[in-house]
């Protein structure tokens, strides 16, 4: 299945896709949260479909999408998971995975604008593939990692690198601003997806490629990442693992380039659609 | 007000303090959430208190305590914000504030026992002063930011120091193990505090005095802290800022003391109460 949710921010409805087509699933009654997985909701919206498939509305194109998931516990990242991205940062390999978090006030839908924050002027991008939960996991061995996955989304992990590298701190103050994980168009379940370990993600911004890469190039899988991630926190369901980015972020350019405003970034990755956000500048509301 | 949360864990209900003894508010309807907060649930609770002080249930001291507030969005902790314990930690005293994360699964009630989790060997303690949100913090002034806050709390901010320091990561992998984070007893409200910034705490292990500190040491205080955090993120109503702690952990012991199963953890903060935690090992269930 392909699980959306679209309407006004904050207030999304749920739906899916099925042949390319965007239909509510309102009716299920069951917004997709931490309490749709942990309880088969995915089984459970499968029969629904199933028994209601000759009455689901269409939802119109013009509709905005939301993230395809209701705010998870945690979204959790891994950081220079692709070797090419840790040499263009001068970071060295990693002999294991780098953590951190970003603030889940941070999610927004797949083309929903990116604000750049106040005082910012370092913001860039990072194509993502994000793995999403499914069932609490502690202490998970990793040849039954896959088990714990609901699926994938795309995501575009936007990081300020002064406030990540430059400010003091651990890489969670740059990862965090409002809008800076955007995710979707939407959550593919895990058996759409073929061959997870070899998609190709790609990023441009104003129409130039800055990204390409692919997740056949991860340095640490998924089923490694979930066991390991497990191993210091326990992962519950609809939380988000985002599984790092390839080269080609504005850091790695010499010298670098940043978003400003107006520039428009388009993103996708095989299998998981492609979303399109708009930079604007922070304004008080 | 001083808010408690009791009973079996994952299912607590809501009471209050009132002249040192506990009482039942679960007929007011709803839990210490971030909902509670952000719909002025604090004034509503007040009302329901005076509506019903005749007719409140005792709660026996033999209930457990939960975590004084449902889980929140997110548990945001500052480093090395007493100059002693940066000393003693041989770190810098920071120029700015140090911020990361502690997963939000981490949060248990103020007795609960704490697990040194699995392939454990340096898990250690942190009294801290513990700040709730009461109202969305973005981009808020200094002097304006006491306006956004709840209340306070003690917390024991446990720490693995070789999962934070040793494990090629930020600190987020050593703070937000199951049970890291137990908080309680009770939530007092911010005008139950006279001085938040001279309030002694402290903590035992074993009986044997570790931390001994004042607030009025802490580098960055607390309305400093919630101006800056905002400017990174948006707090949400029922978040946490974790402030600190002083000097005296294990980990600054020639050679470093952790803590091992059957060790006695006692802390507290001037008119914030008192917690006791077992240790224990990993089990698995």
């Amino acid at each position: 299945m392909k699980l959306i949710r679209y309407g006004e921010a904050g207030k999304e409805k749920t739906g899916v896709i099925l042949n390319d087509k965007k239909y509510d699933t309102s009716g299920f009654g069951e917004d997709y949260t931490e309490q749709f997985f942990e309880t088969d909701g995915l089984a459970r919206l499968q029969q629904y479909l199933a028994d209601n498939h000759d009455s689901l509305k269409e939802i119109s194109d013009n509709e905005r999408l939301g993230a395809p998931i209701a705010r998870p516990s945690k979204i959790v990242c891994i950081g220079l998971n692709y070797k090419d991205h840790a040499e263009e940062t001068k970071a060295l390999i990693p002999n294991e995975p780098i953590i951190f978090f970003k603030s889940t006030t941070a999610l927004v839908g797949p083309n929903d604008d990116i604000i750049i924050p106040k005082n910012s002027v370092k913001t860039d991008w990072e194509v993502e593939l994000a793995v999403v939960i499914g069932k609490k996991a502690s202490y998970v061995e990793e040849n039954e990692a896959m088990e714990y996955v609901a699926g994938y989304a795309l995501h575009n992990d936007v990081s300020e690198r002064e406030f990540q590298l430059e400010r003091n701190g651990t890489w969670d103050k740059g990862k965090g601003c409002d809008t800076f994980a955007p995710i979707g168009p939407f959550l593919a379940t895990a058996d759409e997806v073929d061959d997870v370990h070899n998609l190709r993600l790609w990023l441009n911004v104003n129409g130039e490629k800055m990204q390409d890469g692919t997740t056949a190039n991860l340095i640490f899988n998924i089923p490694f990442l979930v066991s390991y991630v497990s191993q210091f926190m326990t992962l519950l369901p609809g939380d988000i693992i985002s599984t790092g980015t390839p080269a080609g972020v504005g850091l790695g350019f010499n010298p670098p380039v940043y978003l400003k405003p107006g520039d428009v970034v388009e993103l996708g990755i095989d299998g998981l659609g492609t979303a399109t956000q708009t930079v604007k500048a922070y304004a008080k509301n």
